[in-house]
């Protein structure tokens, strides 16, 4: 659980940055947000003033969000009438997270709070929510853990000639036994992910809706990611890239699995991969900018002779190597083209370099870092090796 | 695979709508409603003109959405400048899902469309969507013969003593191995479902965010919704109250299994639920009021005694009795008190009574319904009755 001392410390950070852009407070309606400032995720909107003391607003279940909740001030949602006056003050611009309001509940709350200016704050919750607490990053070392335990699993049950799916089905079934919590939450518009992706067929290299390096064919049109049907061949690289969620918590690790023998072009890509990676942990300090990192990144893909191959099928390579993580799989600081930002200590981030071979399928690696003085902190034990069966 | 055919009359349907509102068009942003009318889910912005021919506009992946998509003009999407043009005609008053689009892609696109006005057209939208075809009905029918065999396979599996997260293992990694994809689609702001709940603690009369009889403790704040780590004792109801997800659609089901005996109070309670489900059920014709159905539930259960318990723990109960389920678990139209609405034929609910007593579980019934000519078709063939082992 949440504590009050950490909650108030995150309410602190925001309200820093609240003043410095002249606003009166901010309202936060998106679930994972309220969790996160207020430690329960029951269907409440949180209001953090400036300065002074937030009050949360519960819809359902008042009950629960009472006893899970470290704000002193939190209430039954107010009527319609009540609302402007339940703020306890005059306020006139007021942040809102226009990244996930739709805009029924932005029109809502616009009625609600006649005269005031909506501001979006989108960034800067981004911002504040990448940096982690300690607390945070045991939460990610737990998935860690957790997580690990599966993947030494699989040597159990991958088996040549089974449905992609069905190698889906043992690793989560695996997850949820250790008490996963699976729901991968997502913040941007139009992307979703169901666990992971078990993918070993030679459509594994074949674009998608994600916005990753690898999307898988998944079991239809309306569900085109992850796991197909499809069966998994011997001497073809088997791309396990799964989360693992508890406490709303979420870590994201890639290893592959070969039933026989690897393409030594493959082979070859996959030592870039690693060599990749390793650069990368090394220099995730204070004040790396994500962007040099990224162009850092494709510069060794392009010197071992792979960058069309680097973070996507050739002509559809993704500009990106890393993302951040934490209570969404798509948070801040993202290592990608455009990102011109500076890392902070604290901040926890996926690095998975991988390449994408059409017809022959994808290698790489992928593991959860937190960024620290001396570089990343790999936030889970697990070996990088391409384990052979 | 959606059939070229199915998606013209889809689309046929949405274009009287918009004639008789005088709009020029809809534009969907939205995955879900995407795939509803185009047959795919990749990243793509859908045109429809109140008449001539839609456009799908496509972000990621192209070649994919190329091969899925029934709209005939598919294309990559234009660049800013060209995309007003790439409307083909002069459009001033556009529909658009105000219910589920962000207001940051609300803004982005009245900057791509200046000069037109944007009109909320999510109950249009949720209305065409609720009335079912053939082919889809046959898509939940294949979602129940999957569901109902993993329901019959409980008495393996289920065990005194393990913990509910066990048992949701169990039943989620059955649903898997059937070809489940897991992605439960809920359009509502703030809810969302990890494929069921299997609950039997005497917390399952606890409320909860989720807007629903029952909701669960779930593994944590972050995760407040089905299973949790208790154990599931002898002689009180276990419920598993579980969705199947093939071809993106959706059917909604709940039984109960009892180790040993029940307590003769929610026996009793059983067979009012069950009752409350069959006249329902005989009454799901074309023209029967959504809100006079839910009254008539309530009535059944006033009558039997048991109106504090109906739909939730005492002095909490939800005001519906059913709920619409297609690409999403929560669909037009609703048994729900407001909801004046008549049935039509082809509208798929999901009819859940179930009877609430706190410190002793919950009770009731679940299956998915066909509106018909002649009162609703079962979509699904288990037996309601309680399991008892």
């Amino acid at each position: 659980m949440l504590t009050r001392q950490e909650a108030l410390t995150r309410i602190g950070r925001l309200q820093l940055k609240l003043q410095g852009k002249g606003m009166d407070g901010a309202l936060f309606i998106y679930p994972i947000d309220v969790y996160y400032f207020s430690g329960t995720r029951q269907n409440s909107t949180l209001w953090v003033p400036a300065s002074g003391e937030p009050r949360l607003f519960v819809r359902k279940s008042y009950t629960r969000a009472k006893a899970e909740s470290c704000i002193d001030d939190t209430r039954p949602f107010p009527s319609s009438k009540e609302f402007p006056g339940a703020f306890g003050e005059e306020v006139k611009k007021i942040g809102f997270t226009f990244d996930v309001a739709p805009v029924q509940q932005y029109q809502y709350y616009q009625k609600l709070l006649p005269g005031c200016e909506f501001v979006d704050i989108s960034a800067v919750n981004r911002e504040i929510r990448s940096v982690k607490s300690a607390w945070e990053l045991e939460q990610i070392r737990h998935c860690g853990v957790e997580l690990g335990q599966v993947f030494r699993a699989v040597p159990q049950f991958l088996k040549e000639g089974m449905r992609e799916v069905d190698l889906a089905a043992e690793f989560e079934y695996r997850l949820r036994k250790a008490g996963g919590e699976g729901y991968v939450r997502m913040r941007a518009f139009n992307q979703e992910l169901f666990q992971g992706l078990a993918v070993s067929s030679a459509t594994a290299g074949d674009t998608g809706f994600f916005d990753g390096a690898v999307t898988g064919q998944g079991m239809s049109a309306a569900s085109p990611h992850g796991a197909s049907a499809a069966l998994i061949p011997a001497d073809a690289p088997i791309l396990i890239d799964y989360t693992a969620v508890f406490n709303g918590y979420i870590i994201d690790m890639t290893r592959f699995f070969v039933i026989g023998k690897l393409d030594p072009e493959l082979e070859h890509a996959f030592g870039v991969a690693v060599a990749i990676q390793d650069y990368l942990a090394q220099n995730l300090k204070p004040g790396a900018i994500c962007e040099e990192l990224f162009l850092k990144a494709l510069e060794m893909a392009t010197d071992a002779g792979l960058a069309e191959h680097f973070m996507g099928a050739p002509g559809e390579n993704a500009r990106f190597v890393g993302h951040g993580v934490g209570l969404e799989l798509d948070e801040f600081p993202v290592l990608a083209q455009g990102f011109k930002v500076p890392l902070q200590v604290g901040q926890t981030l996926a690095i998975e370099p991988k390449f994408v071979f059409p017809g022959k399928g994808v290698i790489g690696i992928e593991n959860t870092f937190a960024v620290t003085e001396n570089g990343g902190e790999k936030l889970s034990e697990l070996p990088d090796d391409i384990v052979y069966l």
